[in-house]
């Protein structure tokens, strides 16, 4: 699962967002969730001023605090995120929207700092309104308990979790100019986990210098290698947010032609990367974690969509479940993509054995190959031609639990 | 499950591919599939010459059979139809293709018929090659068994079964020119089924007189209404085929303008609509019939777009095996099927209990909803628009039962 760490990169793995200097989180419950052990409301502050940059769902139907979210973000300035679990706030028209402004109010008024500075978030289920007095007594309670210790960094973790069964949170420290910078994250996801943003949410802090414009752009990229590469079953969820806050606290100043943007960059995508895996490894009744690549493609949407269909696809996630080389239902799944395929030059590896060789199945050691898929990662490595484009994603399996997962999720 | 049937159809529900004049059916057990007592090796044989229509898979990746189909089907002529349960014959390159035509050879040594008038067909396992020997044993042993007994048409209907836990079978009678006319057929399906054809064989005899282009018109409308609308897990197959013969052997003659040719239509369309929906019913692991209709679109595509991409979610379908109106599901599955959504004009009924009202959650009895949900059949309505193109899919829950059949499924 875990990425070996570039030199110049010290991972944190312990980290979080209360990694970064000067900024300060806190988690506690405040009665939206049934069970009290399991925390529901979370604030994450920068105490000074701070550049942010956020990436939305995509979902038509898109929850009140994403909406209020994009207009927020317009501005580049961020000083505050405060997020609930438990409820969504989706599908809940003008007054949804309403309360999602209202939570944004409460934040401004117990941290003095502009309403308009503050992105609100929220996930859980769709379709019933914030119950608004719990929310208030958790925002101010939220509000007394901040602080930047690691026990801090963990209630943020666990008040943003829904049927996650782990924590996911990372930072690294990075050397540049003779000082130390720092990005931090934590991420939730588990279900509805699609491309293109899905029941995810990722909250990024970082005591960089970096403008608003600068920081967007870092943080489309460092998602187009992370979060957009993930699947667990393909339905994109309503609230989606990933959201970074970058206060200076540092000093170190990031700008478009300094040296320092790339090892920025590759701190970001290293952090994001690690949470968007650590997503799929906690898949809903995930125990695998499967690698998808799809190379010599006529081009790169070709291979994307090749890869994705390969991922979302029930029967290939089933047989990968039963640690199955069924590897027929792999070519077909690549088949019924909607691109052209040269069947003649599509040749499959799993796990690096030879399964079928343009367009014939190959020989093989099925025992070998199954012990080998029996481990906890599968890599799938599909040909479909002879050009040069080629991308990648990451998904896991479909297991009896998946099902009991969500047949029982109640409304 | 079963429409009404209308009134001047009478519904042969025991009938099959044998019930219209001079056809006849085998199916025997030739060793492809290990259990003994489950067939695995099928024809279907017009006595006299028939015109013939076929629809073929639109995966890039098909199997040798249906490359072969393809071919044969341009003239219009089909006087047999072999077809083996077991193995697929795909993914299996050029020996494929050459072990496809010498099972017509076989077919046409055996019953006298020329080559090109068999249609070879295969379901089963992807990328292994077929076992010849037994093939041509099998073929030889059912060319000396075809009959028109009820015995002959269920051999046949179980001769194509895969992971299929029942026989799909029905035929009609119709009454024109003083006369009468037959429709039969049979299916499988089970998994791999999505829209446009999916591991899915049908097989229709009929004794009307009809020209093989208005028989293929014919057929394309009633798969357009049957086969098209259903989906059971997305993944489409490499090797459907739908095919029927028509040997003119009731003296009805079917023309473009004559009153005959409505009445043989409904009858096709009812036959394949029975005979999807028993797909469906059939589903692997399947407990529950879920319509999904969609209504109020800018287009039928939409429409269709919206329903399938519904239909498809793993999370509105473990929901639906819950029987839970997990509403929040089928809405956010709407809003990412890719197509512009009104959300404002956006209603949703579960079971004709109004759900979700113009973006807004509407208040309902959930003890109500919850236990009309218990039963068999589900019917979802969403409302997307104010516009006036609609569609509809047929599809099945999603239970451990599918992750237990498809993960052990071996290959």
């Amino acid at each position: 699962m875990k990425d070996n760490a570039p030199e110049y990169l010290e991972e944190l793995i312990s980290g979080s967002v209360v990694t970064p200097k000067e900024f300060q989180a806190s988690g506690v419950y405040c009665g939206i969730k049934i069970a009290k052990d399991r925390l529901d409301m979370g604030i994450i502050l920068s105490k000074i001023p701070a550049a942010g940059a956020a990436l939305f769902t995509t979902n038509k139907i898109c929850a009140a605090p994403v909406l209020l979210g994009r207009k927020i973000i317009k501005r580049g300035k961020l000083r505050a995120i405060v997020v609930n679990s438990g409820n969504a706030n989706a599908c809940t028209g003008e007054r949804g929207y309403k309360n999602a402004e209202d939570m944004a109010l409460l934040m401004s008024k117990h941290l003095a700092i502009p309403p308009e500075e503050v992105l609100v978030s929220s996930t859980g289920i769709i379709g019933k309104h914030l119950p608004m007095e719990k929310i208030s007594a958790g925002i101010e309670q939220a509000s007394v308990s901040l602080g930047n210790t690691a026990a801090h960094g963990n209630a943020i973790t666990q008040a943003i979790m829904t049927t996650d069964t782990r924590p996911k949170n990372i930072a690294v420290k990075i050397k540049a100019q003779g000082k130390e910078m720092h990005i931090g994250g934590i991420s939730k996801g588990a279900g509805m986990i699609a491309p293109n943003l899905a029941t995810m949410l990722c909250f990024l802090t970082t005591d960089a210098s970096i403008s608003p414009e600068l920081l967007h752009s870092c943080l489309k990229k460092a998602a187009d290698q992370s979060f957009n590469r993930i699947t667990i079953d393909g339905h994109m969820s309503t609230n989606d947010t990933i959201a970074i806050m970058a206060n200076g606290a540092s000093g170190i100043e990031i700008t478009p032609t300094g040296a320092e943007l790339s090892l920025f960059q590759n701190g970001l995508d290293y952090v994001t990367r690690h949470l968007a895996k650590a997503i799929v490894m906690d898949g809903e009744g995930a125990t695998k974690f499967i690698r998808i690549s799809v190379t010599g493609a006529k081009s790169l949407p070709d291979a994307t969509k090749v890869a994705r269909t390969i991922a979302d696809s029930p029967l290939v996630k089933t047989a990968m479940h039963g640690s199955d080389p069924n590897w027929g239902r792999i070519v077909s799944a690549a088949g019924y993509a909607g691109i052209e395929l040269d069947e003649a030059n599509t040749t499959l590896h799993i796990n690096d054995i030879l399964v079928y060789e343009k367009g014939m199945p190959a020989l093989f050691d099925y025992g070998t190959l199954r012990t080998s898929m029996r481990e906890q990662n599968i890599f799938i490595r599909l040909q479909i031609g002879t050009e040069n484009y080629e991308d990648t994603v990451w998904t896991c399996d479909l297991s009896k639990e998946y099902v009991s997962i969500n047949a029982d999720y109640h409304t």
